[in-house]
């Protein structure tokens, strides 16, 4: 148990000195998980402390943490928060705490993939060890530390393997917030950036505001600007005019899954930028962790599509900016084909060019 | 003076039934102007009696009324309004308040053409009229009367060139508002859905919501659902992927400004619906009287782009979105290249291929 207690949020590393953490576990075994509230941002930095599960539901269920590594990091830190007032338990009423309170966080956003398969992790791991209480307790503690980690681990390489891309003095478009603030630190399509800039590169980002959440205006802007490198915020369809005037050298965005042959769903608005991009001969790289290819879907036309509600269309601007009788349409993602994509960038490399055979070799199996 | 007395809004063609006039003349010699407040739209619909000039620049700067056809016209009668307490001067007063007047409501947006030509047209006549104050004054009205009655006849034209490009079942795109509510009757690229709709033909229309100012979501899908016609309304940068979906058919947009090649500057985010149009091999047209086309200017990249208001972007939700270090991009307009745009609609009927040869020739001139 004293390898678990000792753990500090200074073994995950910082995206930036001057960034707030997206979360992390503070103290030992009596400690607290402080999640920086990103509903309040960018107006308010207010980190919110965490000592109980409900706490933690309702920041997941509230987008208070966002993304789907940090959600199953919060989960996983929610699960211990949630069982440790049972350690006392015998065994067993213990681990049927665990999985209440698994099924309880599970619940926050069901159709959050990363939430479901951390509180697995964390779960599995206790009933694996040995012993009462306190010892599963500190075992899952220690591998809700292993998971944060290993997310910004994989970030940090993710970026590693991008900064090369971004040239001293290039102009790099992204599109809604694939960054520190969605996983433990670096994100995925802004590692490159943050690991450029530690490289001493010099670069403007220009990140589109993502209507209908803002994700790009309130939380790219937010954790780039806070990092000291240069984020102009663009209203979404100004990209390709800015192409057009030979003002972007790449586009770099994340991914929410990838498809066998490399087909990509993102943030809906990814696949005009990729099409712009492609018109203008502007290279489109994805950064992603491996985990976010889906190999049993054999393309994107095999990817389903969420549809979100209207309101978020209809009442975005604090009234109501849309005629009562006009429908509204609100797909969550949209599908950039492999064809677009120059390249995917990994934790384990660069995936270029983006091909069924490629992406088959490169994870060393039959796809 | 009788004639102009007599004139009603009924002598202007009335863009449907359901909805409301962008703005009309109530009344003879003691009428009043009706302007509909676009600020209001979409939540509620309020006429705006307007009844001296000052209530007129006050509409026109605070965008009450906007769209440069309708500003124009609204200018037209705001000089008229302006100068009817004049009218027992001696003549010479009399044309000096009409100077001063139309000094006073130019400076309501400085920019805008359409303005400037309107005032200069209604004080050109005032000018040329024998006579005293009753009399000018009567020439004046009768002069805005025709102003207005020429721009929906315009429109109106521009709608039955159009309306054979929107086919049964068929699924158009449009950004921005260039319908009705910025003219007098039947806008530009909304005028062939108008005329279509009149003709029975059924058809679906998708609407960019157009940040930052939101004039899809707010006054094209207002009114074209209070005119019965379907109408969706979608963030910017969905159009692409509905495209990718084979979901629509055609692209109909305005414009601001036209080049001799026809290059055509149009609101931000026209640019990227023109490249994904050409990428999926969907036709994109662009509407406009032939008075949009600036000759003078021999392509697009003589076109200057307005640049507008970081607030636009930085505060368009009514809290701050963009984080107070990060800085905004905020074009009005971009340039759609002639090579893309399959069309041009105009009154004098469809310009097409789009080449500087066939404007020249289409308004037989050497260009």
């Amino acid at each position: 148990m004293s390898k678990t207690i000792e753990f500090s949020a200074d073994d995950i590393p910082r995206t930036h000195p001057q960034l707030p953490r997206t979360l992390y576990w503070e103290g030992g075994a009596d400690g607290q998980l402080a999640l920086l509230d990103q509903t309040r941002l960018p107006a308010e930095v207010v980190t919110l402390p965490c000592r109980d599960a409900a706490t933690v539901w309702e920041a997941i269920k509230m987008l208070r943490v966002r993304g789907a590594p940090a959600i199953g990091v919060a989960a996983a830190y929610g699960l211990c928060l949630g069982t440790r007032e049972h350690c006392d338990a015998p065994r067993d009423q213990f681990l049927t705490a665990v999985d209440e309170v698994a099924d309880y966080l599970n619940g926050a956003r069901p159709t959050a993939v990363n939430l479901a398969w951390a509180l697995r992790r964390v779960t599995a791991v206790a009933k694996e060890t040995e012993g009462d209480g306190p010892v599963l307790w500190a075992r899952m503690l220690s591998e809700a530390h292993a998971i944060a980690r290993e997310d910004a681990e994989r970030c940090r390489q993710i970026g590693e393997h991008g900064a090369a891309l971004i040239p001293e003095g290039g102009r790099v478009l992204t599109h809604c917030n694939a960054g520190a603030l969605a996983t433990v630190a670096y994100g995925t399509a802004l590692s490159p950036m943050y690991i450029a800039h530690e490289q001493g590169r010099r670069f403007s980002v220009f990140a589109d505001e993502t209507r209908p959440l803002l994700q790009g205006a309130r939380l790219t802007a937010f954790e780039l600007a806070a990092s000291g490198i240069d984020v102009t915020v663009l209203c979404d369809g100004v990209g390709a005019s800015l192409m057009q005037a030979r003002e972007i050298d790449l586009v770099v965005v994340g991914a929410d899954r990838i498809a066998a042959n490399g087909d990509t769903a993102n943030k809906i608005g990814t696949y005009s930028l990729a099409v712009a991009a492609r018109h203008h001969g502007i290279p489109f790289y994805v950064a992603a962790p491996s985990s976010t290819f889906d190999l049993s879907v054999a393309n994107g036309g095999q990817i389903p599509i969420e549809q979100r509600s209207d309101d978020e269309v209809r009442r975005g601007f604090g009234t109501e900016t849309v005629a009562g009788t006009a429908r509204c349409l609100n797909p969550a993602f949209d599908v950039t084909p492999a064809a677009l994509i120059t390249g995917i960038i990994t934790e384990i490399g660069l995936l270029e060019p983006v091909t069924a055979e490629r992406i088959s070799g490169f994870f060393g199996s039959g796809g």
